[in-house]
């Protein structure tokens, strides 16, 4: 018994803190007892919107952002402009770039990126998907939002590949030095890259 | 509609995230898409365990520790020293001092600590109902473990001159440099402490 100590449901709630990204022992402890001492309604609110997610929140059939129905908000937003697609790895990062409200076209989720090393090839992201719609014959231009790691690279080449044939423009995002930052702060890869997408003033 | 993408109930999740104790507003929006991610099953075990805390974890009865019946698990242990009380100011204080496994006693949780300047006196901690069970007659030493602060100082001398009269040992638990840290960096107050609570080498 002396050993079960705590192992109750508290230590459980601990338990499925921790299991949480970047939550550690200590952080899924303190949560625990921050659940324990909040008022019911909230701890309840919490317990309701983790429920609602899991059984409202799908992904839209057509870009594979999160969605309520079977079309996300911005597939079925008539304001939106469907000659342009963006594509990203992740949904959030869709919801990140989307939160600039800088952008009005639509969006393509690929649900990763290429990586021979961990065996995940082209029709192991939503590339195929992406070829159709382009092909639909309603898109312009084709924005490539991967990160600028190997495999975002990788993704990006592949897909110009795969989709210039069907008359599309393929874009890359500019990467570069962060506004505001120092440059003499910026890392190599990061300034080789801001050398390489350099403008010309007019 | 614009302004409203998104927020549905992926925003409401992390919305609730938000309220917890160090989840900042990027950690919340990361925490949401996760449980987007995650499997029903784990995302419905975290639902759940939130919900059971609420139910069926209260307070012992007792000492205030935390309980799922009337009396914490600490407090009905037939094999604890009943002759010892370990004063705190949380449960959660309680809880990792009691992993250490180095004491047998049991514990008596304030639900707080004396601050006058915030109008908490000793009717607002649970220092009646200590001395009522130092009244009792089985307890030998109250170790009084409240925060080396002015409030958790204050609450240990209070302690001391309620509990005296009755006859039982009341000590301090000692504080000092920690174990391996290097003297060098500890501050002041922490140093100040370590050379008061100096013993003699025998």
């Amino acid at each position: 018994m002396t050993g079960q100590r705590h192992q109750g449901r508290l230590a459980k709630l601990a338990k499925e803190f921790v299991r949480l990204p970047g939550i550690g022992q200590k952080t899924s402890q303190r949560l625990a007892f921050h659940m324990m001492k909040a008022n019911k309604e909230d701890a309840m609110r919490l317990a309701d919107a983790i429920r609602d997610v899991k059984e409202f929140v799908t992904f839209c059939v057509q870009c594979r952002n999160i969605a309520e129905s079977e079309l996300c908000e911005i597939c079925q937003d008539p304001r939106r402009d469907r000659s342009k697609i963006l594509v990203v790895e992740e949904p959030s990062t869709l919801h990140a770039i989307d939160q600039c409200r800088g952008y009005k076209g639509l969006y393509h989720v690929l649900m990763g990126s290429l990586s021979p090393l961990d065996g995940v090839g082209p029709s192991d992201i939503r590339a195929k998907e992406l070829e159709l719609r382009v092909k639909d014959g309603e898109v312009g231009e084709v924005i490539v939002a991967t990160s600028p790691t190997i495999e975002g690279e990788a993704t990006a080449i592949y897909l110009t590949k795969l989709l210039t044939p069907h008359g599309v423009t393929v874009s890359r995002i500019a990467y570069g030095i962060p506004v505001g930052m120092d440059i003499e702060y910026a890392d190599e890869v990061t300034l080789t890259k801001s050398i390489e997408g350099r403008r010309e003033l007019s």
